[in-house]
């Protein structure tokens, strides 16, 4: 039996899609997959199958797939298991390619679930479908306004994919992906056939991923590496430690492999490795929004010689350097400070506030610009104290105005102070600038744009 | 000339204070110490100086600091530099022992700095006051809604006392903290000062330090060695790479030292050291608020095994191990499952709420009270997703049935969904548990409890 072409073009862009097993339990924390695609206004066919109602939410409903007319891209089953296998042969044999397995307990758990797996990786082989899961939430596109989640989730429209083997991680954590992908147990479709996808697909910009353990290690460092040749790639290897590995056995039923192994193939792929949530959150966010350093040379602006000497610390850390300002950037940020204050990266700005007898827009403007107009700084650190909504304002329209005249140095930013959400906000709207919580989290995300950056010129030379 | 015996009393708990260079701006932006001080409520004697006013904000001004009748029991600088040492000699003649200076671009500035600092160097000699700073906020005292910081602050009463080298971890990035001192370029009280205050201060209950460098290295390790036998310290050493070293001399005038060295004698002296502002925020916040780890073992509830499998990650990170369960915990925690599925720590409880017939808070609670009563248990990580406010009110409620029930085990929390944040709060006004936002951040904070419970442990054999 030949495999389609594009594995994953069904599970991402169906235009049509049957839900076998809709509750017609509706409201909060009813996980009622039907009710949130409604709520998403996706314009795809809708099938709703459950055999003891006639329609649910308003939407007719279907006794058995083979009961829908109409052409079927994608069927989403969330049965109890032992009713799986049956379901998705009557999928194959209405001709339905792409089908998500929501359902628990098969390969991983007990010896019923692994005969139940049998009958359904039989029905694959003999039939040609494709299998997301089981045990996975599927995919959502929030470009299409489509999930097959049975957690409602926002659907930003980010230019960020994330493949990944637990569905805990769709919508958490503060995590803004455009397109999810949850690989489940990984009875079929793969993080490799993700990888393609996401190569082809115009959508991505930036891929993440959360791996756990894979069966095709050869496999997935092919398509990992041309992955990352095109697109930053960024992965959280989970399971890390020895012990930890043997858990992702019982949890995911595959290998996670040896740590130091991983380490060097991820390096060696230009994949970007993180170990932390956090850092998979602010380093998409980064990638998203950010240009790229074209060096590793740091500018920093800063409230305090305090806060200087910690964004310093992250920066050797991180693989960055502090730029030496030229003559001329001396003698711009000399006019900005009282005279007693010796000029030096990073640049404590608080005195020269204090003495500024000009509106803190333009002591801001200068002071940036001088920094940003500078040949050896390849990106800049600002941090702040935000306590009246009127900085709030400066600051998004200085740093808008700036993002667009120096489109090539990314803006991190660090704001403290009562309003200095108000401010991370404003400049959520703005491309070129980003604002993190901690100055240790902004120079970090300085630090993953310089090491892709870094990957392409070496691959270039 | 003695030095009066407890150094920090006066600076901490002051009964009257004097302002010295009160500004008549007030309102956002306008940095009044004044404006502040009475939005506080603080209950001692105000005395604002200036001497182009008779009144500021309704309280009565004095020309200079000789014309205040009363006694002062500290006195706050806030004047051009050069206007400095008259007024400290003028506290000085008026009998006030403890002097804030605010201003800046002293010994760490340029050459008439070094000489200014130089004049106020020999009344600190010749007349026995103590000075904070210069180029420092002072101190805060939530306990007395005191602060001479020109920064409005909150001022939360938690027993969390932070001593920083520099004024902008005031209030910022999140910091819960009942005390504040900014020991500013430390022309005399120094972090030793602190130390001992700490040590004797009933309402400080855990010490944080922001170390950028010291002069009395030897001191250092006395006095921190003797609180840490007390209380938990946590240290912030910052400036750790040769280069920014040398940037932290330019700042606070102070060397930075090698980092090695520091790394051994904090570890020797039983000192917590943390390396980023996020780290020195939820240690804090883990040590005001939750009992000690009694040994190193984990227990873990998870919504799901992929964020069960990350948690363990940082379980083998940070020097914690995962609990054993008991065969009595296994069948208790086997009967809230599907039978298809393994029991084994971390706990993947989503299974088990699927197929639940029961209401959350008994899930909850059942799962809970299992691992907690375990022996081989020394603390526990729950991690669930919030998505209404009913399971926001179960999860308040069980914790705080459970934390009365273990007082001796804590519980940290990490929480998804639209509801998470609601979660949190409700934990923030309970004891023994407490919620952050990723599983590695609670798991961390756990790794930081069962450090100072093994360090408590080792002087004990």
């Amino acid at each position: 039996v030949k495999k389609p072409e594009n594995n994953l073009k069904n599970f991402l862009e169906p235009e049509s899609v049957a839900i076998v097993g809709v509750s017609r339990q509706t409201g909060p924390e009813s996980y009622n997959i039907l009710e949130n695609l409604l709520g998403y206004d996706y314009r795809g066919k809708i099938y709703p199958v459950n055999p003891r109602a006639s329609q649910i939410l308003g939407v007719k409903t279907y006794a058995s797939i083979g009961d829908i007319k109409g052409n079927i891209d994608q069927a989403i089953i969330s049965l109890p298991r032992s009713l799986v296998p049956r379901a998705v042969k009557e999928c194959a044999d209405k001709d339905v390619r792409a089908i998500v397995i929501v359902s628990q307990g098969f390969a991983d758990a007990d010896d019923e679930g692994k005969s139940l797996q049998k009958e359904i990786d039989e029905i694959i082989q003999s039939r040609g479908v494709r299998i997301l899961g089981p045990n996975s939430l599927g995919t959502s596109n929030s470009f299409i306004n489509f999930s097959s989640s049975f957690v409602k989730l926002d659907l930003p429209r980010v230019p960020v994919t994330l493949i990944c083997q637990t569905g805990s991680l769709f919508g958490s954590f503060d995590l803004r992906v455009g397109k999810f992908i949850d690989l489940g147990n990984t009875c079929d479709i793969d993080m490799i056939d993700c990888l393609d996808y996401c190569e082809q697909d115009q959508d991505t910009r930036v891929a993440a991923l959360h791996i756990e353990g894979l069966r095709n290690g050869k496999g997935f460092i092919e398509a990992v590496s041309r992955l990352a040749r095109k697109k930053p790639v960024i992965a959280l290897k989970t399971g890390t430690s020895e012990q930890a590995a043997l858990a992702v056995q019982s949890h995911s039923g595959s290998l996670a492999g040896r740590d130091e192994i991983w380490q060097a193939a991820l390096k060696q792929s230009g994949v970007l490795r993180v170990s932390e949530i956090q850092e998979l959150r602010d380093s998409t966010r980064a990638f998203s929004r950010l240009p790229l350093m074209k060096g590793n040379k740091v500018g920093i602006i800063s409230i305090s010689g305090g806060l200087g000497v910690i964004a310093f610390d992250t920066i050797c850390r991180s693989g960055l350097e502090l730029a030496a300002f030229s003559p001329s950037t001396l003698k711009r940020i000399s006019g900005l400070l009282p005279a007693w204050q010796g000029v030096n990266n990073p640049i404590d700005l608080w005195p020269g506030f204090m003495v500024s007898k000009q509106p803190f827009a333009r002591l801001l403007s200068e002071s940036l610009d001088s920094v940003l107009a500078d040949a050896g700084v390849d990106g800049v650190l600002f941090m702040w104290a935000v306590r009246s909504p009127p900085v709030s304002q400066d600051l998004e329209d200085v740093m808008s105005r700036l993002a667009r005249v120096y489109p090539g140095k990314p803006i991190v930013c660090c704001f403290t102070g009562d309003c200095a959400q108000d401010a991370e906000k404003r400049l959520d709207g703005l491309e070129g600038t980003l604002a993190f919580s901690t100055p240790e989290r902004a120079v970090k995300a300085l630090g993953y744009l310089a090491r892709y950056s870094a990957f392409q010129k070496d691959r270039q030379e």
